[in-house]
């Protein structure tokens, strides 16, 4: 593989143009990529040029760049998530007609959920997610049930840390965070008032494929005496979900 | 840019293995693949290795290669229509609550029609769109809608053909194309009874972003009397859908 004087390969670098971009920053200036990418300018340029012409870039009217259409197209077309994304859509449309709160879909991903779908409630619970946006395992509600259910060795390599607090109620403690994915596999669900945030509770069930752990389906509600009541159509959300899911035979 | 004996960069290449994937084709074998995408097949076990090792491939069990979860969070991210999905997908679930259809969101790319998001109402009615699937502008009442709100040397390029044909009723003739698209300005709707399979009707309208088409909002349904009656529901659900456009400012 050819590689640059600092022996990176070109798809290396390629790969650090893409991580530049994000849901904050989906419009950059050839010199707000380079200094993300950590790239020299005229490499920023010449990888640019020839990603553009590949439609994986696209350049605005003022010569800014942002991810190409072609990019989206190639990496959704044979998406190894669109299957379930697109299995989800409905119980999650369902699910959030009823309780009025943003829904979401989450799978496990190098030691984080991975948020493959989310619909948003405009103006509700504060809600840090985003579709393609990541959480820590620990943290968060979708996080909780797919460590509960996760691999042994993915378990204990979390729990043990590091665990970085976003409030006062995070889960920083292996002893807490281990009794807590008991309780989530026990009870069949996670509740985590003011984890994230502390108006904000995230409730979370697992969503199962032939008995496995798949994915968790998520709600981000106010931090009320409500939210207990919001449990009950989650389950069943995330159990239609897993039948829709074996029905459809998505893996 | 690094150049294999060919001539080609490795970006080029890499292109060429993504490319190799589609809807029908999401997992491939080493000698698929490096067949499909015209590469010989120790350059693309190299590339797959390395394209592997950054988690834009990954490799089931089987060895087999699909996409990487990876290249699909660094496409959709910052994807250039995700704001337009997410807007969507709202108006489009009430759409199909209400009619019982396959409904479809598409951009005019490269001269076709690109559909950015699907919501399918399994076995329904003769539907070959996928998401991240494309279309013929001419063919398609989506691409009827798009191509007569192109810019002039797009519309005179795509109406000199080629024109292929699906079915008998498909517009394949110049002159009965130009007249389509002047209807499909004049009525504010597409309606194809027939033209990409014989016992479906797709029926489409624009999508606009201050005043500018930026998309079409479609549905597919039986070929029969009753088609014309969701003309209507489509229309609204199109003039809402730019409505919640302008107001959540997505271009």
């Amino acid at each position: 593989m050819a590689r640059s004087p600092s022996g990176e390969s070109v798809l290396t670098r390629a790969v650090r143009i893409f991580e530049a971009f994000g849901p904050d920053r989906s419009v950059l200036s050839l010199s707000e990529l380079s200094r993300r990418a950590d790239l020299p300018l005229a490499t920023t340029a010449r990888l640019v040029d020839e990603l553009t012409r590949h439609g994986l870039l696209s350049r605005d009217e003022l010569r800014r760049v942002c991810v190409g259409t072609r990019m989206w197209e190639l990496a959704e077309r044979a998406s190894p998530v669109l299957g379930l994304r697109q299995a989800a859509l409905q119980s999650m449309h369902d699910l959030q007609a009823v309780v009025g709160h943003s829904t979401q879909l989450g799978i496990l991903d190098s030691d984080q959920v991975l948020f493959v779908e989310r619909l948003a409630v405009p103006g509700s619970t504060p809600n840090v997610t985003r579709t393609a946006g990541r959480l820590p395992l620990h943290a968060s509600a979708s996080g909780l049930v797919l460590l509960a259910h996760a691999p042994a060795d993915i378990r204990d390599r979390v729990v043990q840390g590091p665990l970085p607090g976003f409030t006062e109620a995070t889960l920083r403690e292996e002893h807490a965070l281990r009794r807590a994915l008991a309780e989530v596999r026990d009870r069949g669900f996670a509740f985590c008032p003011g984890h994230i945030h502390p108006d904000a509770t995230g409730i979370a069930v697992p969503v199962r494929t032939r008995g496995r752990v798949v994915a968790a389906l998520g709600l981000v509600v106010p931090n009320d005496d409500v939210a207990w009541s919001l449990i009950r159509p989650l389950q069943v959300a995330g159990l239609h979900l897993s039948r829709a899911l074996d029905t459809a035979q998505v893996s």
